[in-house]
């Protein structure tokens, strides 16, 4: 999602890019199997399917499969509005679980969409549900802008 | 760390054996990289190398490893302090990214204490620092207890 | 909001006597000028118009008076749906200020509702806007249930 | 708090100003009796004492007491590190209510300390204890910078 890895696109562009299989996933993405799988303008859906790798140890996925999932489509959100050369990145997250997610609940997705994008700062939220809709985990984030000068992105 | 799982050891108890290499971690951790090194009653630490797979795509690691590492640091040291039965549970985590997580930061140690341990529910704090103790991301939680009654653990 | 100061009504019920008058409103609210102006099953809004009283020394409304406002919406969109002698009580509170509140800004409503609502956990969501629908604060809450037992509420 | 209002004055210089009672409190901090009671490098304390005004009609001070009390001290906390001209504001503010504050607990102090000061971002955390360092409150808080320029204090 930086510039270079970018190409010079827009955010939606470089999504749209990454959903047709034509740019790779993030690894930490490809690691835990979460895959994009929509995006519009301010709006994104990310999908996985639990599985064994996901558990804690007690038997539920951990607090931390649900949050990068979070981060992920709360982050790409706001990207999709922005420009070549210009990128929000996260500088705090929120993540409230609601349900135990097993390997049972099967796929999920998880989609974010903007609240708010300002100068400097952009706000979204999300939400993981099941293919009937039902929520196991909400989140929001707050976000800074990144923008490129010089040839490199500077925070 | 479910009753059956910690085969009827406090919590304490059961993380002194995973240090020890006699209990397995969770799978989501494994997959991480991400290891229990000290536990002692409201305390843990958490240590994990920074690598490619961690990477969100920015040439930095993905919010969702530091909230991972936070989850667990959080939780355990929560979980130091139940007896035999007795856990709690994450109902909401904040975490705060204050620095990008990259490979040369190398190791990182995710330290988390107990805030506070009502009946039903507690809170706890934690930071992910490098070896010279420069601070990249911190968090809170909020966790909420479950109890095993008739053999297994109830919400 | 208490069993005794609902008087054995349900949340939605008390809320509807509080929005006709019938019921006084809480101290802190009465103090800011905060008043409950709708409320249904699972959403509420709370009207307020920023004044001198609210501002913390830099030309703005305190923070402090975004937080009152969306900690009242937030709780009272879980407590329409309860039932006499239930009610939910606080455990943690998110705000995020997007612009600055001030008098030129005038009315403002704070509408909330329900995201989540289990046996003993809620959630909700909530937005502070001005008349033309421009977007202040918003946060969100995880909320605790708080029983009537022999008579009197215990968390 | 504003370069206006601070006249020049570090954050700091500005804070002891108050407390030697030589500038006036916020007015919101006047409204709900809230004092700055002392101020050192990256350290705040506020100080109030519950009463029937705070209350929100359950019996206990409103959630918005502890989030106005803490948002002040999280946002001093940092501004003491602030030379004139050079001030943070709140992006968002996380509380935890840990206790029921009522009037019997009676004065409380709220105490906040720097976690990280960046170049644009800051965060904070602080708690809120009675006279016997019982826990009722704690919260952190993500600060984003405001400079003077031109003359006035741009966002």
């Amino acid at each position: 999602m930086s510039a270079h890895i970018r190409g010079g696109l827009s955010g939606l562009d470089y999504f749209k890019k990454m959903i047709a299989g034509q740019a790779e996933p993030p690894p930490m993405l490809a690691l835990l199997g979460i895959r994009l799988v929509e995006a519009e303008e301010g709006r994104v859906v990310f999908a996985a399917t639990i599985e064994d790798k996901h558990y804690n140890g007690l038997g539920v996925a951990h607090g931390g499969f649900a949050a990068t999932m979070l981060d992920s489509s709360l982050g790409c959100c706001i990207n999709t509005l922005m420009p070549p050369g210009r990128r929000f990145t996260t500088l705090e997250l929120k993540v409230n679980l609601t349900r135990p997610l097993t390997k049972d609940v099967g796929l999920v997705r998880c989609e974010a969409k903007v609240i708010h994008v300002g100068g400097r700062v952009a706000t979204s939220e999300g939400t993981i549900v099941d293919s009937k809709g039902k929520l196991y985990a909400h989140g929001t984030t707050t976000m800074i802008v990144v923008e490129e000068r010089r040839g490199r992105l500077e925070p």
